[in-house]
């Protein structure tokens, strides 16, 4: 791809999340396909203009509903296509004739069904792109979501789409029903917010690479969580993944297909070939790319490598009200980096604080003082060793310490995470930390996959910083 | 240990938890260790007799205090020790005169801290239970508690006492804040409720494996999680754990100290050498004991093995509403057993309901047929299905799903498992589940460990029944 086709690329993409008018072809007044994508809009208060298309209505759902694309008094930035599978190339066609620019295929039923007929179906949409430049995210996605701008271009099932908040995690996805299922659903379970949701399904045009792109170009995304069945064009995703690495966007991604019954899933699902695994774990690791197996590790492990500056040293304090979580802690970790003893200096202020309570070495036991005021100056002391590269807090309380700890991440540069010890719907403190600048685990595994990762992430970036290829 | 000795101390545990009367030696009016021990009695609404003692007041919260354990006007069945380090021995000798027969040490400072003067200290609390035979829980622990029964024994600060709910699994963990805080949070955030919770300390009498063989023993209890820094007596456990094995009551357990942090760290917590750990993971594979890093899963898989049958052959049917779904978990089942394709007369059956949708091989992509009445026909055509020795169901939906799942697990003999691919706060379904005979899992990652406990468990049994040794 020459620099300017790539231009035209983002372009068409900022126009698909951005668009000032939005036709939806294939509206509907029941609440499947069709009528979820314009009620979602609804819901959202999507402040541009909306045009249903359906033949058989004049209004749904109090908007003026229209016969055809050719009818329509403007032209739409984006058309969503949702009509039954015999009628995409007619109802796309008809788009370009009016000139729209970009289009969401909701409808299924091409190359995943495996037939020759299928397969050449999805070709000829492949054609139609080449011959009229409209850009097509699809067919056989859910959609795509602006979060921040609160324009959801998507035909999932999404009760009180008010409540959800934007933030700074953008996520990419091959498939739509993990994408606004289970990602979504755990992101706000863990107030992880995305600032972009995109679902890109058979991509025959646009692919995962072009929204990554996009995507580790805005300001707002401080990393990229994505979901892959198969890299089509593996050069592509490794300059982007180069891109990312160069501009600190770190990816975190699943990529299905480890296994043959896997392999056979996905190709009834986006018609992708997954290709060897081995393959795409090079890719991954050649370009700093995060690969884990599960949807609340990957969200977990892109908040940590988003939020926190690097571990410049391998070695690390840490500290818990517990004995129990101090050791838990302890051996998870020393199976990554080290687990120093503090200076001197440091022991003797925390034993000034601790009064023979607990414990001063490293794991620090720092007993009930974690819910007291001193909570501050024993992570000043711990973030000021030089033996350590960053801290781990393992604890569970209140606003005020929440605020105490946030407090103490806001002065270092070192990176400090924090292992929530209470419930997962705790709202004293948690909510403040979540907000936060400190990545908030709350199981031990992940939180040591993600300091493996950010090491992994840093110690690549440098490689390239320093000339390598 | 001879039988009667054994005997003898499961009749002193049976009392322990079952108390008539409980005396809190160091009672008072701050909410504070002490305090705290009172307030939970209280606020549980414990139906025996209650007898603060503390000279400094003569009533407590609302309860008559008395100056010491000799002016009781009877015998209490349990004595909570939470007195200052210095005067501990001085109130045990007094129960002792005064008949007391078990005792709760909260009181900390003993071995723990390495001075040759403590280790003694705790030396004299071996020689004392063995001169007048009054049997004790700890010392440097939060307490016990038994949860159906309403009996909090303990000095941790729990709010809302009163809407803990009990259930099958027990806890016996060696860190008290382990026990009270992450363990009792997480397990109420996933609705898993224990039957007894009991915080062991520093050992100096009853021991983990004390405790393990008493929970085994209690038709409530369908299977123990336990927590390790050290166990003292390995041959005991042995002989706890294969007894356990031969119930059918699984045990999963953390063990600490696998690094040299967190053994210096067990040591200054419980004054426990945490030993070698090659050794425990032996003891652990022997005695078919299911060892994890983290609280989370152990929560989780100790649910599935007291929950479901045993996976009796080595292959597994995979169903989810997604393709997506499927995927990931064909891809994380494949590393473990076979994922083989169904017989022709599933797939029929499978076609009959999807109509062209989705996928009826292994993994099944069921799409919306996931949320109707027809789910009950899937899982059964795929729990009847030959080739599978289970199914993994992964989707999110209503009640009426979960009524549809719990039916189908209620009418097989094979383990039926779900991974809940919603939010983990949702009400709607879940709350269901977690309170059926169905395991619920969050993670595609803790699902494949447990499958493979599940696995080993119960091929280690099928060895001792066969004659193993």
């Amino acid at each position: 791809m020459t620099q300017q086709q790539s231009g035209q690329v983002m372009e068409r993409i900022e126009i698909m999340l951005h668009p000032r008018s939005i036709a939806i072809i294939g509206a509907s007044a029941k609440l499947q396909y069709g009528g979820r994508f314009l009620n979602n809009l609804l819901e959202a208060k999507y402040s541009g203009s909306i045009f249903p298309i359906n033949p058989r209505y004049e209004e749904l759902m109090g908007v003026r509903c229209y016969p055809d694309v050719s009818s329509l008094p403007e032209v739409p930035d984006l058309a969503a296509i949702i009509v039954p599978f015999e009628s995409t190339m007619t109802v796309l066609e008809e788009c370009a004739r009016k000139g729209v620019k970009t289009g969401v295929i909701i409808t299924a039923g091409f190359a995943e069904k495996g037939t020759d007929e299928r397969k050449a179906a999805q070709e000829a949409l492949c054609d139609f792109t080449r011959r009229t430049g409209m850009r097509l995210c699809g067919p056989n996605c859910l959609g795509i979501a602006n979060v921040k701008d609160r324009i959801w271009s998507c035909s999932a099932a999404l009760p009180d789409i008010q409540t959800i908040a934007a933030g700074n995690i953008a996520l990419v996805c091959q498939s739509g029903a993990s994408a606004f299922g289970p990602f979504l659903a755990r992101a706000r379970d863990r107030g992880l917010d995305f600032s972009y949701i995109i679902s890109t399904g058979n991509e025959v045009d646009l692919d995962t690479s072009d929204f990554i792109r996009y995507c580790i170009h805005r300001p707002e995304v401080k990393s990229i969580v994505a979901y892959f069945e198969a890299i089509r064009d593996s050069d592509k995703f490794r300059t982007v993944a180069k891109e990312a690495l160069a501009l600190g966007k770190p990816i975190v991604a699943i990529k299905i297909g480890r296994s043959s019954a896997g392999q056979r899933a996905a190709l009834s699902h986006t018609a992708s070939m997954t290709g060897s695994d081995q393959a795409y774990d090079a890719l991954f690791k050649q370009t700093g790319v995060t690969r884990l197996d599960d949807w609340d590790e990957v969200l977990d492990v892109a908040s940590l490598l988003a939020k926190t500056p690097p571990f410049h040293k391998k070695s690390i304090g840490i500290v818990a009200h517990s004995g129990g979580v101090a050791s838990l802690l302890a051996d998870k970790c020393e199976q990554i980096m080290e687990v120093p003893p503090p200076s001197d200096t440091t022991c003797q202020g925390l034993e000034a604080i601790l009064k023979g309570r607990g414990s001063s070495a490293n794991p620090a036991d720092i007993t009930w003082h974690a819910f007291e005021e001193e909570l501050v100056d024993i992570l000043n002391l711990m973030l000021n060793e030089d033996a350590f590269g960053g801290v781990i807090l393992g604890t569970a309380g209140s606003d005020n310490q929440a605020k105490r700890i946030i407090g103490a991440a806001e002065k270092t540069q070192k990176p400090l995470a924090m292992l929530w010890t209470g419930s997962e719907r705790e709202v004293k403190g948690l909510k403040l930390l979540q907000s936060s600048q400190v990545p908030v685990f709350y199981s031990v595994e992940t939180l040591g996959k993600a300091i493996k990762a950010s090491l992994y992430y840093h110690r690549i970036r440098e490689y390239y910083r320093a000339g390598g290829s």
